[in-house]
């Protein structure tokens, strides 16, 4: 059975979902539909990047994943197929795969003095191919202006998983758009980073990576709190915690609690580490 | 793989959900389960049955829809079987299928002095069934007094999908109970309508049908606001906008924005639309 | 197909729920996956236990049950695999299965004077098995201290569904760790029970089991408010309405609304019944 995944800012209150999940069943009955997320905050692109970022490599190589924040809908912005070796994406070409591409390019999009999340154009990465979805034979008739997810790419997404090569559902591009994500920088023993989501349990995700918390943390900072060293587990004192996430970078978490809310702190608040003397 | 959707007010936060998905495939094994939705308001009925239609009739036809908002559970109203050309409906007899049915009819329920969303008796469109469920041995014993959906419902649905005729599950009905829905009305070059659905959005779904504004749309006003013309898609023009939306009606909306929280309008609140002078 | 359903707080913003099941998926191609709940208040394992209680059993007895609730993740606290005659459940060993221990020994834990709620010891029930997860090479590697549903319990699971038999998961143990619940009491014609689970209508489910109530109800009290006699069902008369609910336990609600805000009441509020003299 073919699997697509769905990550959208839908909601789950109206039909829009099941509409879409209805039009791809109706083109590839026995797909195997798994919902990453529905609950993207509306039009927040950035977040529903990191989010489909941080559950699609998880599927097999051959899951298709059908993602769907679209504030541009129905404007000039281009609809994407993007093949990678961690699975098959279907999006708007508006940013909604810029963590997946960062990872995959190995090199860090908007590294340039572009600002944060302001959208700059990356190279398709290596041992990728992205089309750009020309090819309205393979759409519903008529396309409605408004809901692209139901009449584009939720119908490319199930003509992928009836079997059609991408490169018959557009014309082979060589550049994507990515929004310029925030680095972390280091500057002797003090690395200054900031939160890129804060998770429903308002634990907060870092963009400083692990590999960077190789030497002794003595302490990290968000929000005028400061803790003393990593913890191995959120459990492992009272209060604020940090700790190397499963994102695979540093969290701040609050024990039994939400730092998000305890700390006033969400994307975009600055997370200040200090390393040890070595 | 046979195909049961799920529409239903229970919420997910408690068991009532999964206890349903139980009790189906405990009776049809290899059933592809879709949940529509689960948040409809508690108990409304007419939201409901918004949702339902806007989503089921995009599915294979062979579909089974089990539609749960059951606020007269255990009390005598009926349960239904409907069979149409656009897939089968398993829900109680309480106005739940009634956008399906005035699609269907071609006709419109309630056209009649009947107060808006007060119940009406509809008969059942050509081409397609009902049956009211009075066979028990089709259904979980003991029947809980509170939960259809687990034991009468669920269970209906499953047996559809395991390949039983509807005309096993109960006896043929001519008639079944509809909501009288607000009709918009046009004088002159005035249409007045209303806004039927508020999505998640914030967009405001109105009843006013794309066909009506086939002529050069003036202006369109809702709640004390107005904007001039039609637009093809959210996003072309700053603040209010008219456009028709995916369900092929007049909606209106705010460019990034929540139109309902923004103009204080829900179902009910009235839209008016100006034509141009031809 | 084999199945598997999920019960967890993880909520559905983040990519929790998607990279357990892409995990799933991945190791057993064609697994069923089902969704009991993700609401699940943060680290409330009384409620998770609740919820997996009242959906699980209704499923075919071949399905698989992974819940995660786990407030101690990445501490000493023990993973389990408990087979049962009614299902395979994989959870931490933190009381998330103390309502299906319960009705499966068909004794109460916690009878003892242990505090409502807090951790007990109780034998593995007969007719089932239970197993430590303490065989690594069925988890994903490396093992995030703070995702043990990723890496730990997901694989496990799928694992089962790819017919991995319990014993080769662990080592097989005598006593698993549970809540000591609330327990009812009756005093001459007094019953004296508590609100265990408030749902998403604010329907308030008691802790008395039907069985008690066998003789006629004079009356049910609640949060100061007092109903005369049983209910056959929420709509049988106007406000508090006091009825077996479909949990096989007295519930009290309030017709057409929500009883929990309209009472202020919630888990551990009293419920006094008075019986009828016989």
């Amino acid at each position: 059975m073919p699997i697509i995944t769905l990550t959208t800012d839908f909601g789950t209150r109206d039909g829009y979902v099941g509409a879409v999940k209805g039009v791809i069943l109706a083109i590839c009955r026995n797909t195997q539909i798994v919902d990453i997320t529905h609950e993207v905050p509306p039009q927040d692109v950035a977040e529903g990047a990191f989010v489909l970022a941080a559950a699609a490599p998880y599927f097999p190589r051959d899951a298709i994943h059908l993602a769907v924040v679209d504030p541009g809908v129905g404007t000039a912005r281009r609809g994407l197929v993007l093949a990678t070796p961690v699975g098959t994406f279907v999006a708007p070409d508006n940013g909604l795969l810029t963590y997946l591409v960062e990872r995959l390019a190995r090199q860090q999009p908007g590294r340039s003095r572009a600002k944060p999340m302001m959208p700059v154009i990356m190279s398709v990465p290596p041992g990728c191919r992205a089309f750009v979805l020309d090819r309205p034979e393979f759409w519903r008739q008529p396309v409605s202006a408004t809901f692209h997810g139901r009449d584009v790419f939720g119908p490319v997404a199930a003509h992928l998983a009836a079997g059609v090569a991408p490169e018959l559902l557009g014309s082979q591009i060589g550049e994507v758009l990515c929004l310029a994500l925030p680095k972390p920088r280091r500057r002797g023993r003090v690395i200054e980073g900031e939160v890129v989501h804060a998770d429903a349990f308002g634990n907060l995700v870092s963009n400083i990576p692990a590999s960077w918390l190789s030497t002794r943390v003595a302490s990290a900072e968000l929000g005028g709190h400061r803790v003393e060293g990593l913890s191995e587990t959120y459990g492992a004192r009272e209060g604020l915690v940090a700790a190397v996430g499963s994102h695979g970078y540093l969290e701040m978490a609050w024990r039994d609690g939400n730092a998000a809310a305890r700390l006033g702190a969400k994307r975009g608040t600055p997370v200040r580490v200090t390393l040890a003397p070595t």
